[in-house]
């Protein structure tokens, strides 16, 4: 008996036929009771700037944060551990900028990058004209479109370094507008395009008494008005200090049709000759009443940023009591007066920080549906992002449907990290060891939080949620189960819980008990034994060698974090499957190495200690099936 | 930077590289606590029923039932309500045959497809050689092929009706072995053939004295030896009342090196005259013991049915005393002897009819992947099967990944029901109709099991689970709210919970509370209202012209069934989503009319009275999101 196939708008109506529906825009549809966090796929592809703007919560404020390529390479390291803390509070996007004449180009480039990529956050690149031939304009598009980036600041840049007025290039482009046609042009509809907005007109407009002529300053809102009509999307704002010409700015860019979002640049004050100085640069405008209060307070520095704090606020309450919504904060690359400014406006909570996943995930378009993932690199996202840089599709939704995903080879790159932290790893595990015993004392102190670092974390200390297990965790490690990741079983707690909570409120969250840890074989054999008592407990274990252990079979997926919302299918972002354990091992292994051991000497005992340790341990895989019941660290009662 | 990336087999040893592991077979691997229902995908794709057999636990018995081609259309209605009730017992595979001569072969092809995609039990089809030229043989074999079955039982047959000797048809085959090798040759490995074997030998063998010469037996066992070695992989026997000679015979086989597994054939005595004439028919030896026994209660059919339930018992016993674990029972299209039997043995319970999925997910080899579906057929399955078999691809895990699906058209098929329910449905809702109340009452005494049957469903009475919630069921429907569907919430029940379990024990299973209904649109738009404050329902609703009101966003899919089980992924077995709702919607409109209005003559009143509620009303579903904490008919208190 056949059955006539049709698709489905040839057997009935059009599904969504009604005016109801025609009547509320798309991105409006979903509004009750839908997460916050875990937006729809339609809106969680929305990468551009103007798409996040646009699409926010018309009674949300969104900000960013505006970041320069620093001059040295503890400059970078350093950056990108601010970068990390000042992520945890959801800036809509981050800028990196381009610097004078093109200098830093390609410092700007990787570091544009490793924001995307390893901060994963949303990464908006500065572009300028300045020596850049389009040659080298194409390069850096074509760059950063390969690496995953959507959003470009596209300026005509200052005059390179010695030079008192800008000069195009040959091959190059005259004004921020002509790169916007180019990017138009060659890019169609990739990139979202930002330029900059001059409320007190571009610096060049400015006369010798401070100010541009009404026609210089019309002028310029009408080069503006060409700029996004030559395709860009957004409007970000010079540095300003007086809130009124930045309000009377809006108006007028709004009065000659200028319709898309202009967001009010704000730099705190951090220092009293920098402010100067930089004003200066700018020509801006220094209201009479800031430079009263700084003068008193000039040389005490924490005064002056307690008052650019203070300002900051105000400007900011002022602009949102005008309906805008958006801030952009010129950090300079410090983090203090940005986050007290956003936190004076309620924007932020120091305790609460928000995830939409139990962990980050990357911002780079082609990984936009990645929300599942091994828990076996949970301390070691950079690590499992550089070995999953290869793959056409990240799995959505369901671990099992990618086939044999292939990771990257070990290279050197997994073991690269910021010097800070080395300097911290070698004072805190590179100590004369005399016995396993005192291996044992540094994963026992790490898990306790009385050290900072580990060689198998890139992460600083501890996530939240392991300090609710620590005391068992301290246990079990002077035991000789040396642990490296764990998690509490989790039985549909809120999903907005401050310490195991992620996707926003509405829904809950679950966890099976996790640990990973490296212990002997004898104990291993022990602990197999009492697996056979406990059948909600699976296990897998492997050592440098390859030796195999395991109650799970080879294709078995199990997630062990899951949460439920509103309208949703099951989100389960964690997994612990056999491949990937399997391709974990090796870096596992290896940090025992090239991690720690390589800390100490040629020829160090310890060295030799660990190096022996790390050969003959196998690396074991737990997880608890009973997550309403269980208990996990019973089954170490006994040792 | 490039990071390589290298095929996993390439950057380090093969996964499972260790001895431990090589020691062990694949499907042994997967023992500790991991579910028996819900097997790994690698089990799941085991459809033949040699796999099947082969792969199971070695300490469970795994049973299958035989039914032949009813005469009339009627026995055919009343076959497939039976085979749906003996399905319910999970036998591993159920057996069509071929027909006396092949008389009704065409029927033997449709109960076959039907058995495999509508009653959902991997289904053998048998196939004889009488009457049978090549291109018959083929197109059957297609036939079930391209419907999915991928077991065949492969015989000569019987001689065509009114002769005595089996002839060789022109073009087609002289034995069953020749019929193994072309389906070998012909379709790979594709089948799982079986053969038929004699322990007495086959009846053409057997003298006048009732037994094959030790020549003519020892024949017969070499011939059964070469239709495996043809390609057969399974024996099933052919009936026996003398278990020894069964027991001799699998020895016998075993002696000349037949090693594929031999399934006793069982035929309950149901009935006295049937079972002289079916003994003599197929020469089989009858112990003196059991002519002595129903000698004197032979014209008491109870009796007989009763003492063929215990020799059954005592036979199956017996062999499975001897290590073999298969039984196969000839039904003769009768359910109760062979059901005792197997409750007598503890292999099935009355009560607990254990469940993989919430639905019986067809065995069709192109619907494997299958474990997800719209809750809104839940009640009409076969509907479900048949307006989605045009489908390439069925979702696997996830709803969402399966993009846009086309269902079938709405054809008469939909509306195709046995003829038995007919009846029920004609007595118990073609009822005379005075007002919307009385309409109201059909609802409401169907939701309470007072009536067994109802235009939108295609089983007989409630679902178990539903009679848990059917107190508020009965509550609402008398106040306008016509239920067609519904769940209770459930939140972490052990998985193998009578009522709401399925997928074996050892896991947790949670349901969504979830209502589906028709109701005006006055009282539509009050539960709208009520909606708002109660943030955690999420309702989508749409009339029969397809005017829609819903708070979810168009590609927003909702699973409302889901389970947590050992080394597994989450598994999401029911959702709700627009697109398959708005599919939906056209049939439970049309079943207002051509399901119930239709059982009125034309121009009768309350034929009428059905058409305007059809026509007028909203069809709704609810979803309350907080299975935790929620009452969703807290909603239709103030009704």
């Amino acid at each position: 008996m056949e059955t006539q196939i049709l698709p489905v708008a040839s057997c009935h109506q059009l599904p969504f036929p009604d005016a109801d529906l025609a009547r509320v825009p798309i991105n409006k549809q979903s509004t009750a009771s839908i997460s916050p966090y875990l937006l729809p796929d339609k809106d969680r592809i929305k990468m551009k700037v103007i798409d996040k703007i646009v699409g926010a919560d018309p009674n949300r404020v969104v900000f960013s944060f505006e970041f320069f390529p620093p001059k040295t390479e503890d400059g970078v390291d350093n950056l990108f551990e601010r970068m990390e803390r000042m992520v945890a509070h959801n800036p809509s996007f981050c800028d990196i900028t381009w610097g004078a004449g093109g200098s830093t180009a390609d410092l700007t480039l990787e570091i544009a990058n490793k924001m995307q990529n390893n901060v994963c956050v949303e990464t908006m690149m500065h572009l300028t004209c300045t020596n850049m031939p389009v040659e080298k304009i194409d390069h850096a598009l074509h760059t950063i479109k390969s690496n995953g980036l959507q959003n470009v600041l596209a300026l005509r840049g200052d005059p390179p370094h010695g030079q008192d007025k800008f000069v195009q290039v040959e091959g190059g482009f005259a004004c921020a507008r002509d790169l916007v046609k180019h990017i138009r042009a060659k890019y169609g509809d990739y990139f979202g395009i930002t330029v900059a907005g001059y409320p007190e007109a571009h610096p060049d407009m400015i006369q010798s008494d401070g100010l541009a002529t009404e026609e210089g300053y019309q002028n310029d809102l009408a080069y503006l008005k060409s700029k996004v009509e030559a395709g860009a999307d957004l409007i970000v704002t010079q540095l300003f200090y007086d809130t009124d010409i930045f309000l009377k700015f809006v108006n007028d860019c709004r009065q000659i049709g200028i319709t898309c979002p202009i967001v009010p640049g704000i730099m705190p004050i951090n220092n009293y000759k920098g402010f100067i100085r930089m004003t200066g640069f700018c020509k801006t405008k220094i209201p009479a009443e800031i430079m009263a209060a700084l003068d008193p307070i000039k040389d005490n520095e924490e005064a002056v940023k307690a008052y650019g704090v203070h300002l900051g606020t105000e400007m900011c309450k002022k602009i949102l009591a005008h309906g805008i919504k958006t801030l952009h904060l010129y950090t300079l690359n410090m983090e203090k007066s940005a986050l007290a400014i956003l936190m004076n406006l309620g924007l932020i909570e120091e305790s609460k920080i928000s995830r939409s996943l139990p962990w980050r995930r990357p911002t780079n378009v082609f990984r936009v549906k990645e929300d599942v993932r091994p828990i076996f690199w949970a301390n070691r996202p950079k690590s499992y992002i550089s070995r999953t840089i290869g793959w056409d599709q990240y799995p959505h939704g369901r671990w099992a449907d990618s086939c044999n995903p292939s990771y990257g080879a070990l290279t050197d790159y997994q073991f690269m990290r910021p010097r800070a932290r080395d300097k911290k790893l070698i004072e805190e595990w590179a100590v004369p060891l005399k016995s396993v015993e005192d291996i044992y004392e540094r994963f026992r102190m790490f898990c306790l939080g009385k050290l900072k670092s580990s060689p198998w974390s890139e992460l600083d200390g501890l996530q939240p949620e392991t300090k609710i297990i620590n005391e068992h965790l301290e246990k079990i490690n002077m035991k000789g189960f040396l642990t490296i990741n764990s998690q509490p079983a989790v039985n549909g707690e809120k999903s907005d819980s401050p310490t195991v909570g992620w996707g926003g409120p509405g829904g809950y969250v679950y966890q099976k008990a996790y640990l990973e840890f490296f212990c002997s074989k004898e104990k291993l054999d022990a602990l197999v034994d009492k697996c056979k008592d406990r059948t909600s407990l699976t296990y897998m274990a492997v050592n440098k060698e390859g030796s195999w252990k395991s109650n799970v079979g080879q294709t078995d997926v199990n997630a062990v974090t899951w949460g439920v919302f509103p309208a949703k299918e099951i989100i389960q972002p964690t997994i612990v499957d056999p491949l990937s354990f399997n391709v974990w091992k090796d870096e596992a292994f290896e940090i025992w190495s090239r991690g720690w051991a390589s800390l100490y000497p040629e020829g160090d005992a310890s060295r030799k200690l660990i190096e022996e340790v790390g050969t003959s341990y196998f690396l074991v895989s737990l997880v608890d099936n009973d997550y309403v019941n269980g208990d996990l660290f019973a089954a170490f009662a006994d040792f």
